[in-house]
């Protein structure tokens, strides 16, 4: 008898139809003899409608009203799936994220979990119901709704399995768990039995999308063991948990790629000590998040500083960069929206050097340019022209052993054992 | 300098334009000075809706997910009311009915208020805020979310009142006071200035639909003046307060009928003690809301009981009545679902005998015939054919007076001095 968190997402409960087969699913996986709490969020396009909603009333909604709004969402999910399953016949109980001591600090919008208090959680599974919680959603310690932000779904269920210990924590999603590149680029990109929390964070956070940096981070904070699976069928997916280090490990667990970032580079800085603190001083009070950031010393005392940054803060990126130009007597500035970050993330990169050179020698080989480059112990990075960024994966992908016609022609390959 | 609560019902803030005409009308309150709070129900057809989701998922939910699922409608309103109050540049939050303490027994989706805990309210309103409540929800002491059934709102809002000492609970709808009659009916039917909490008890439990029985209880038991006014404009409505006895008082208020009730007859009962105690035990048994009873003592030892009861229970009315009628060997059941009640209410019935009389007169020369009577202190009812409900209804409003034109005759009619 396991312990069990089971996270849904708004495409999984679209509709009544598929609340229903949600419903069966936990009811199953009662009657296997598992304790089942589930996490939804809300319905479909229902957070979207509810924005529009809001921006129908005001382009400028106070952030605590709009968790107030937002928080309905979910709360119309655990409603209609607790019914769902009590018309199976099985007993479930649906609780609010402040109903479920989902303590938050009071960031309105994009609110940190503080605290789980779960007691009633426990003591409905006691009482042999399945618990329906809502994602996305809490209360400040003096009583305020607030919702956690993106990937807050995610981090609830995380948060709730930490807080009642469960053995795991399911992410039920439209795919069926973490590939070694996305496969609508790579077909014969293979689903990954096990990965370390520290190679997900690397790949959630260089263009993986199945799974929240934040959701992850929270799951190592606090040893919670995910399942990325289908919530179509019940085919294993892939385990995200601490990997032991004795175990023998992949080298190269994955090639991500994400083309969400736009690059901005400064032209002829004074080439001064000081100079890049205050350009990303700038940017940081502007609150333009920068990934990464090359300086180049160029001719004559003069030199570039491009960073990337996701396209969304590109409007108060170029205000800033507008304002630094003046501030730094620099030439101009510019902008580049067609790049594109391709990145290798492997644990096994700690031991096995020459993992860089030969993922550059293989851009080279596809005849792919790099503009940036970034590195941490198990990740490699490259920003590219967005045109060759497919050719690029695929490249990296055959080149690092990854596809699955490749694996399949060994016999026990290393990076499946520790599934 | 007043403190006001006032409620809106779902017409009134059915779209974000309403909102925001709701929104303007509050502000220009505070402006002028008041203290306002604001309660407010789901938007349109909102609860509608998601009561159709429900049935959509099952047919038979659980109450208590029911009351989950449709405190999302209020909590949207709220939310919403809030920014577009924020959007005029004044001060505004929002408050769910668990926020704001309105507890409440166990009995979802009929909870009974049992303590207002309006600190929060208080705290706002210091604040220079206006206060927005959700309407028609509440939580038990252990935290679980309720809602009060048909007239919720109408009972949060003179709840509220009630717990922060309101001046007066406006009730803003879409008619604008009560009437001496349905004006659809009475062409020349007077808006009241004042009723006592005795009258407006009686019209709304004889068929006045602007204000719920439950509300009115709720503010006589507290002492909260109510004023009901239209939502659309700012003239005066009907206020429902304690009326000093002092005062001179209209000897007939008004004429209300009901066309909401089927008559239920059992025939030729044994007519022995305690065969009436058995009829209505087994309608309470089951949930069956009985009106008004007539017996009749027939021939041989044999009698007829008649009563009234809402349509909406007429199902469990007729399954009762068959049970009945084997138990007690009586001859058989039949419904008339085509009666009406027509009722006479009026303070002054008290000290002015006759009016019965005068009513029944009124009726046999409209040539309406009379098959149920019942009274109270203040109040004649008769039941009625359906067809003739409309001709009774005026010419019992013209026999006594109320016509607009038979007012105007007069220089100061006594029934306009409580005002």
């Amino acid at each position: 008898m396991a312990l069990v968190v089971c996270k849904f997402g708004g495409t999984s409960v679209g509709g009544t139809e598929r609340l229903r087969a949600v419903a069966q699913r936990l009811v199953d996986r009662k009657l296997s003899g598992d304790r089942v709490v589930a996490v939804v969020s809300a319905m479909g396009d229902v957070t979207d409608e509810l924005v529009a909603l809001a921006q129908d009333v005001t382009h400028d909604p106070p952030e605590r009203e709009m968790d107030m709004l937002l928080a309905t969402g979910e709360q119309v999910t655990i409603a209609l799936l607790a019914m769902a399953i009590h018309a199976l016949g099985h007993k479930a109980i649906s609780f609010t994220g402040p109903q479920v001591g989902i303590v938050t600090d009071s960031g309105h919008t994009k609110a940190k979990i503080q605290e789980v208090r779960a007691d009633c959680v426990n003591d409905a599974l006691d009482a042999g119901m399945i618990v329906i919680v809502a994602g996305f959603q809490g209360v400040t310690p003096d009583g305020q709704i607030t919702t956690l932000g993106r990937g807050g779904s995610d981090t609830t269920a995380i948060a709730v399995a930490a807080g009642i210990g469960a053995d795991v924590c399911e992410i039920l999603t439209d795919v069926d768990g973490i590939y070694t590149a996305d496969p609508r680029v790579v077909s014969v990109a293979r689903k990954l039995d096990v990965v370390s929390y520290e190679e997900m964070l690397e790949m959630a956070a260089t263009g993986a999308k199945v799974l929240q940096l934040r959701a992850v981070e929270f799951a190592r904070n606090h040893g919670v063991v995910i399942h990325c699976r289908s919530s179509f069928n019940d085919m294993p997916g892939t385990i995200v948990r601490e990997v032991d280090g004795s175990m023998e490990q992949a080298i190269i667990s994955g090639v991500t790629h994400d083309t969400s970032e736009a690059k901005v580079t400064i032209r002829d800085v004074p080439d001064l000590p000081g100079v890049a603190a205050i350009v990303f001083a700038r940017m940081a009070d502007a609150n333009v998040n920068v990934d990464m950031i090359v300086q180049n010393v160029s001719e004559q005392g003069m030199t570039d500083i491009s960073f990337t940054t996701p396209k969304e803060d590109l409007v108060r990126a170029k205000h800033a960069a507008a304002e630094v130009v003046s501030e730094l007597g620099a030439r101009h500035w510019f902008v580049d929206e067609s790049i594109a970050k391709v990145s290798l993330v492997g644990a096994g990169m700690k031991t096995h050097p020459g993992m860089a050179a030969k993922m550059f020698r293989t851009l080279a080989d596809a005849d792919v340019n790099l503009d940036m480059i970034s590195t941490s112990s198990i990740r490699v990075s490259c920003v590219i022209d967005g045109d060759q960024v497919e050719r690029a994966v695929r490249a990296l992908h055959t080149s690092f052993g990854l596809d699955e016609d490749a694996v399949k022609a060994e016999t026990s390959p290393a990076f499946l054992e520790g599934a």
